[in-house]
């Protein structure tokens, strides 16, 4: 049986000309349940890491950018086989070659605890600054403000399920020069990432440092430590930031945009890598 | 030291009239620590039960509508104290009166995982029915959808950090006659929820039966099963439901509202309790 990503209901409609019953597209909203597989002293040991409410669809993308976001799995060459349970499709399990080992003391609840300063957002950027695969150094990345209002237009192109159901969020990624290159939906924003971040992981292209990735919503502290995590040195959302996610963003020297639009737009950290011309 | 809800921040922003750098409000984001002390068998416990990123403030009824709403604590009798550590304004600690344990085992993750059919939604459904204080039965709730239609300018009016900030989620209460009882704000739609609940908690208001709850942006199904833990039968989102929230919804006799503007709305489930006039 294949999930599918948009349930049909019927509801009823009330607007001003009236009420009336019909059928109408929901984004489906599923658990999934990532699992990881690996050999450890040659015992096999096979563990459940997380489950999230998602919308079913690229399932493989979203477990592997899941377990590489966290900092579980760090390259494409550790892992075996993803398999999709046969009786539960929303089981997923993760099996790594043998002598792989998940690092699964850097998974994401102990970001916000491993300082000894207690639970702060300080100790939270740090810990990712110690996770990240990839190390922060001068870029030289200069793009035009006219390259990045192109995005909002791009963005509304590609979501077609969006169109459908108004009730997926979207992560996109584009090149420097604004050219489009590839989107992912899901009910939850951190799964959408996951999803798109996993589609280049299992393409070899890490690290993302000549991507643009766009978020349809708001940008939280996960979604920045996701990109982050990627290599991702801007980020444009068209909704607002957090406070931590603007301090992630300065910290690992990415530029973060918010309320994107057609013509306008916030630079929250960066400046210098968006030019008028 | 207090917290703030809203830090202040110098942004470069860029319009059709040109650029700019100026000060701008931006939504605090920031881990909160929510632990639990009781005696079991005369011993001293002392849990931390999860870490979830939120916008600081109200951070007493976070914790206990985060607990109520995951089946941890049941009513307000148990609660001894609630204190937040000095050193660490992000670390809160809930302690119950001797004789008092809270139901860890029925916390979140569990609601997915319960059931022998596997990782489903169906089986999330029935554990939350499981779960639920308050049994379903009839209600002889009619609204018109005139006051449905009032909530959108109401809570409008009422967002005020919503407006300086354009970053939080807000979740609000109102009577059945559409007067307006209450809002919280959050950067996570869930901690917005959590606190309007927890606010009812401490008053002693459960269950919610005679109120509508308001969601400022999508309704999840974690937020329908914080509804449904609270008795609330009407919810009311500005956007769109996911599949999971209409089953959910549906199984608990709860009217769930998507899509609500000042003059249109569409009804998932529950028909019957909105009449035209």
């Amino acid at each position: 049986m294949q999930i599918s990503s948009i349930a049909i209901r019927t509801i009823r409609k009330i607007t001003s000309a009236g009420n009336n019953e019909q059928e109408d597209s929901i984004a489906v909203e599923e658990p999934l349940e990532i699992s990881v597989s690996y050999s450890e002293n040659s015992v096999p040991v096979k563990k459940s890491i997380s489950v999230t409410m998602r919308t079913p669809g690229n399932d493989d993308e979203l477990a592997l950018g899941f377990l590489f976001t966290e900092g579980i799995i760090r390259n494409n060459n550790q892992i075996k086989q993803v398999s999709i349970s046969i009786l539960d499709e929303n089981k997923i399990l993760v099996s790594l070659h043998d002598g792989e080992i998940p690092k699964l003391n850097t998974s994401e609840r102990n970001f916000y605890t491993t300082s000894s300063c207690g639970v702060c957002g300080k100790a939270s950027i740090d810990a990712i600054k110690t996770t990240s695969l990839y190390s922060i150094q001068a870029d030289g990345i200069s793009i035009s403000q006219s390259v990045i209002f192109s995005l909002v237009a791009q963005l509304k192109k590609q979501q077609e399920i969006f169109e459908s159901t108004g009730g997926l969020h979207a992560s996109a990624l584009f090149d420097l020069a604004g050219n489009f290159i590839s989107l992912r939906e899901d009910v939850g924003r951190h799964n959408a990432l996951d999803k798109l971040i996993g589609s280049a992981f299992i393409k070899e292209s890490m690290p993302l440092t000549d991507r643009i990735l766009l978020l349809s919503g708001r940008a939280s502290f996960e979604l920045i430590q996701k990109a982050s995590m990627a290599g991702i040195r801007i980020v444009a959302a068209i909704g607002a930031p957090s406070s931590l996610a603007v301090e992630l963003a300065e910290e690992c020297n990415m530029t973060l945009i918010g309320f994107l639009g057609k013509d306008k737009l916030n630079i929250y950290s960066g400046f210098d890598r968006i030019s008028e011309i």
